[in-house]
């Protein structure tokens, strides 16, 4: 079986995971909008990342901040000055490029050995490099470009009613910084002593020049980032602990070790402030990319904004009388990332006898959008059938579905990922018992309706 | 008891329901961040809409759109062309005034009767009632102002590299069309058949010239709205549905009849395609205050998009053999305004003997932040009350407290609004049971350790 982009963006559409964003006016630039299924499906990814990461963890702690902040938040972070792409055109035909992008195709392209990674070079090193090499426009194919400046990948509003610097402000382009700034609020008010961690998922926009692969780079998309605080010099063990936590938590969701690789990032490769970092990617259909990123920021951010804002974001350890900047281990995951990751995993296409081929999402359980698909044999069951469903409604996502035989309700339940299936038939009006069928093994077992509600209590769990 | 804004907003902030947002920045005009307990409530509240609006209701499904749309959809809807507030300066002192807002604020002032709503005014009759009544600046209290004009309250960005009318896209003002522009994707999808509804959760920003009122009106929000599409001439039938289910969903939630009113729209203030709206509004400490929206949109949703877009927005009912534009019945929730309907109607004060007085919120368990307080009567009790703490962390939010004299720790617990707590006492360690307190009649209960999970199996539904 080939597992293309092609396939699961076509079933994503088809059953409602995902959709181009309004569509009927043409769409807009790489923006998408989840469907009936694909919003079950963002919720559970969502929720189980909550129940692991705040939850059911004795350290953290949730937030959830505005989307905008005060610009000076932007001034200490760093991203009103750096957060920027270096951008070029092409005087010929006037298309834009970025031009780390065209140095690292010419490079891939004709097998060139570079200098380390193309980010961490000045934009006069790019600049030289493109004009040495005589680098083509990547559209018109001639050599005339201008020179290089920085875009900032921020997008930018007015709050207020006129336009103009005083009103500026920005969509968060990461959800970090709202924690950072609420630093000393959610310490006071949870009275939790370091280490502790605060999480949050919400949106950020980043004006990407290039998005593209689906939902895998998006200007809008969604965060689940953990801020965890720690003592200086006990900052290396935390990541350890907190890399491992999250490939723990892929792992327990069904992600396989041959789909997953961690990249830790040499010492070039890391920012000046950060003492360790690792990238867990996944194998896409298109490549490895990146799905969560965990660096050790040490004490950068918080200092940042202690020396912008000129408040104190000191910590006192009242057993061990020290006051310090508290590190910070932070690992931040992509939401909409991690939801195609579990797609791209979960689909596939089996071959289940006599040359009949099923389509399946083999969702874990906790994951899939819909958990229980009622099935009445017969459309004269669909009374009973219809109390079990209403009564199973209560705590889980289920559907209904009376249309069709019942091979091709299986296969359609199958196709997004629904584990269990309950069959009420004509017998189940007098033995008061269903067939249960298993979506992988596509086993059956038959289960009293009155024990029902105990059979599925501990199958959603991880 | 008086119950005020002040005493509810310092309670927010002092226990982390809500924090001002930007905070060690000075804020930023009227944004907030939910902390530490906030975040579960709003999560609670927003997770009560989803299961009897969704989950649970046999007709609906969810989606999850995206907030940057194809500025299209803003032609369609009207919100490029309309949805504006009426401006105008002082020319002496240069201050910014809503116009309908100033003839508002005079009639009530000085008790004249106004016709009609102010809304429902054209600019030009704003104007001559504030030049006939001379209405003075209220800032300066001179009378010299310039010409209403129209200001826009979408949030404008720009997406792409140059900042033009090319690139102008807007943060969506409301969650509701992103539902309308896929009313054909998740018909197909979802494979329903009318009638059925879309819902979706989301944040939604407007550009207020006077957000105010804590959490109440701010320029970015959240949404619970559902569209419910139905037959021509059933739209009335489905209105009273939608109109008592709402309130049902408020009731059930421990909303009391006596904070709420529904009012319902007179031919004059309703909008010009709608058939029937109707508010539901609470009494906050300022005052009375919407709610929720609940509108007989009739087609003009889908005739609007369906003329921008060129594209077929009909239905076809196969059973009827008739083609027609659905009709739309809109319940719009604002997620932030009944978080702070919900905290100020649990907010108490009560004597409890010998002139002690505690705050509590009365939160339904269904909403607590933390569901389960588990509090060892000593630290030396800790391991004991940790294994509790554990297992029921992975049902329940729950807080571990071992921190200062057990009653001020049941204190601390009622002002969050914890519904139980559990103390574990050095009884517990030979006879395995623990003390359960409840917070609204303070009554206590021995409960083996081994049944808690039953015992709390029905606690928190609704």
């Amino acid at each position: 079986m080939e597992k293309t982009m092609e396939k699961i963006v076509a079933l994503a559409k088809a059953r409602g995971f995902v959709y181009p964003g309004s569509e009927i006016y043409g769409g807009l630039a790489n923006t998408w909008d989840y469907g009936n299924l694909g919003v079950e499906l963002k919720n559970n990814v969502k929720r189980a990342w909550w129940q692991k990461f705040i939850m059911e963890n004795q350290y953290n702690v949730g937030v959830d901040c505005a989307i905008l902040m005060n610009p000076q938040t932007w001034v200490a972070s760093g991203h009103l000055g750096g957060f920027s792409d270096p951008l070029m055109d092409c005087k010929e035909c006037h298309e834009r490029f970025r031009a780390d992008k065209i140095i690292e195709d010419y490079a891939a392209e004709y097998n060139v050995a570079l200098d380390g990674s193309v980010d961490g070079w000045s934009q006069e090193k790019m600049k030289q490099f493109i004009e040495d090499n005589n680098i083509p426009c990547p559209t018109c194919g001639k050599h005339n470009f201008t020179d290089i400046r920085q875009f900032n990948l921020m997008f930018k509003t007015f709050q207020g009613v006129t336009e103009d610097a005083k009103n500026t402000v920005y969509l968060r382009p990461e959800t970090a910084q709202g924690i950072f700034v609420n630093f000393k609020n959610v310490q006071r008010t949870s009275r939790k002593k370091i280490p502790f961690g605060i999480g949050q998922v919400g949106k950020s926009f980043r004006n990407e020049i290039t998005p593209g692969n689906f939902t895998f780079r998006t200007r809008e998309f969604e965060q689940m980032e953990l801020e965890f605080f720690c003592e200086p010099d006990t900052d290396l063990e935390w990541f350890a602990y907190w890399k491992q936590f999250c490939i723990d938590w892929l792992k327990t969701l069904g992600m396989k070790d041959e789909e997953m690789r961690v990249r830790d990032h040499d010492k070039e490769e890391l920012s000046f402030y950060s003492k360790a970092t690792t990238d867990i990617e996944f194998l896409f259909p298109f490549g490895w990319g990146e799905l969560w990123g965990i660096a050790d920021r040490t004490d950068y951010d918080l200092t940042q904004h202690q020396n912008t804002s000129g408040q104190d974001l000191t910590y006192f350890d009242d057993q061990k009388n020290i006051r310090y900047v508290p590190y910070v281990i932070e690992p931040s995951l992509g939401a909409d990332r991690v939801v195609l990751a579990f797609l791209c995993a979960a689909y596939d296409e089996e071959e289940i006898g006599e040359g009949d081929v099923r389509t399946v999402l083999h969702f874990h359980p906790a994951l899939a959008p819909v958990k229980i698909g009622v099935l009445p044999l017969s459309k004269k069951l669909n009374e009973g059938a219809e109390k079990i469903f209403m009564e199973l409604s209560k705590k889980y996502n289920c559907e209904f579905d009376d249309r069709g035989n019942i091979g091709k309700r299986y296969r359609r339940q199958d196709e997004i990922g629904t584990p269990f299936c309950i069959t009420y038939d004509f017998e189940s009006e007098t033995d008061n018992c269903v067939t249960v069928r298993f979506r992988d093994s596509m086993d059956q077992e038959r289960v009293a309706i009155a024990d029902l509600d105990a059979y599925f209590a501990d199958k959603f769990t991880f």
